[in-house]
């Protein structure tokens, strides 16, 4: 049951003159996965491609958040629209651990040239990548010039979800041991721009040294990766770190790789999401029907392998 | 084109006797993705399910393969044949980094019941989580008692990795500040057991304090994690350590979360191998098939969106 004003039709139309509270309900659709949401998502996909997206990861605590805050009043002393989504990693034992760093973005709130979100980390991988990119092109379409997108943790899936962003930013601070040892041995990927926040600790000029001759080790073919340093919760270095966003832009704007790198992440985004419907339609039946219960019951007593299940249950399903 | 003595049955039955080559060529073909390597998954899989398998996960140069080479030489004092998979991360620039810690393994390697073996990430995270559970299944099927699974990093990857384990070991050292931050947020799963490495650092008793901080906000239901100090490269600790991975995989035995956890992972697995053969299937067809590179083209120009995309994917597919 519509209200009068609320049909599709009328959401996307609100959406698409840059109406905050159509957003909000148009994110809340897709993050339910509401029918109503894909369907919105469809019609006004024409409309996305405009905005900056950018994307900020690093390990929780070093004030990715306190940075984002300030390059909201960069970007806002621009007079640029901006959107942020925060992905919220699930929390096990401590639900709402990083509510606190959201509280610090409240400050605008009030700005209706700032919209804010956070989602929460659901079950599949897929899922939440997939609930990612429809909030992420729903921000663009209402007309955001710049959308920030966060995420806490350097893993996979996180890699998954920042692969949305034009322009990746890694935010560590001294002492973010653990991610500077990932970088070296190649198991984090190389951002486009690193920042060392809480830049006041002694250990900040080591720090840029380490990361520096970590960075010289990659082959240096076009983009040189620049460290930041900034100290967010005074305002100090955000000019730099808003520049060096606004070059990275430029450079792959002006290579050519931006359109490359777009290409390439839709195309993965379709398979992944065709992967991730076809789980969800198995993981639906293994719950319904009582033949897959059977299957897994094999599996589960070692007379049929894994394999030779997960092919008899795409065998029914093609 | 198979040599006499190397037929898919005879490798089979090489394999259940406990050879070593066997085995190596076994998991060869598993991770080329060969498909005499799933018939041989498939044959051998009833002979699976016995050995106790023990994944060791932690950020990068916290000594892991040190602490694994010690463990090894405590599982062999008790005549137990033991297996050791190391994933290794794709390095996309300084391929090879973590060789050093696989060489630290060497002193093992004229042990007729030691088998080591590393495999390297693949593209898909499907991909290698399926080919580590392949490689595991082999192993258990030869024979061995032991298999120890190593990974490094604590991202959702990892976690899908070391789901295969049935006691999870989490390695940090006093510096390993990230780690612990990831844990406090409930970024990082709960493992089952967790040791501070390099226990001679002046910091190790804070960080101890810190880790049973963290754990102590956690619902203590059953299994109470301990947490182990050790000195690997002297061998300090090793003894608590397989004392404590022992008491775990009892009390799991004991309360039946051992089959539960099995289930749920042997299920877990079954869905993620369908959906990654179907994402497989359709990756090639991007390639060969002219109709579906229009789809995505179709994508790139913002006509089509992604979620109807994948959609369109699907039904020709189903």
């Amino acid at each position: 049951m519509s209200a009068p004003g609320n049909t599709a039709a009328d959401l996307a139309e609100r959406l698409l003159a840059g109406d905050k509270r159509a957003l909000a309900r148009a994110i809340s659709l897709v993050e339910n996965d509401d029918p109503e949401g894909w369907a919105l998502v469809r019609e006004v996909y024409p409309h996305t491609g405009k905005a900056a997206i950018v994307g900020f990861t690093g390990p929780p605590g070093v004030g990715k958040s306190t940075l984002i805050g300030r390059l909201i009043d960069h970007v806002r002393g621009r007079e640029r629209e901006v959107a942020v989504l925060s992905i919220d990693p699930s929390s096990p034992f401590t639900q709402g651990a990083l509510l606190g760093d959201r509280i610090r973005l409240t400050d605008h709130f009030l700005d209706p040239g700032v919209f804010i979100r956070s989602m929460a980390s659901r079950g599949s991988l897929g899922g939440l990548s997939e609930a990612t990119l429809q909030a992420v092109l729903l921000m663009d379409a209402s007309g955001k010039d710049d959308v920030f997108l966060e995420t806490v943790g350097v893993g996979q899936a996180e890699v998954d979800i920042i692969d949305h962003a034009d322009t990746v930013v890694l935010v560590l601070m001294p002492g973010s041991g653990d991610s500077v040892q990932a970088l070296k041995a190649g198991v984090m990927e190389i951002p486009d721009v690193i920042v060392v926040n809480k830049s006041d600790h002694p250990l900040t000029d080591t720090m840029v040294r380490e990361i520096r001759g970590t960075l010289s080790l990659a082959p240096q073919e076009g983009w040189r990766v620049p460290i930041v340093k900034t100290e967010a919760s005074r305002s100090e270095g955000i000019d730099e770190l808003a520049e060096k966003i606004e070059e990275h832009r430029a450079f792959i704007e002006e290579q050519g790789t931006l359109a490359e790198r777009r290409r390439r992440n839709l195309m993965n985004e379709v398979l992944a999401l065709a992967a991730a419907r076809l789980r969800r339609r198995l993981e639906a039946q293994v719950s319904e029907d009582e033949s897959v219960q059977e299957l897994l019951d094999e599996v589960v007593a070692r007379r049929l392998d894994p394999a030779s299940a997960a092919a008899k249950l795409l065998e029914r399903e093609l």
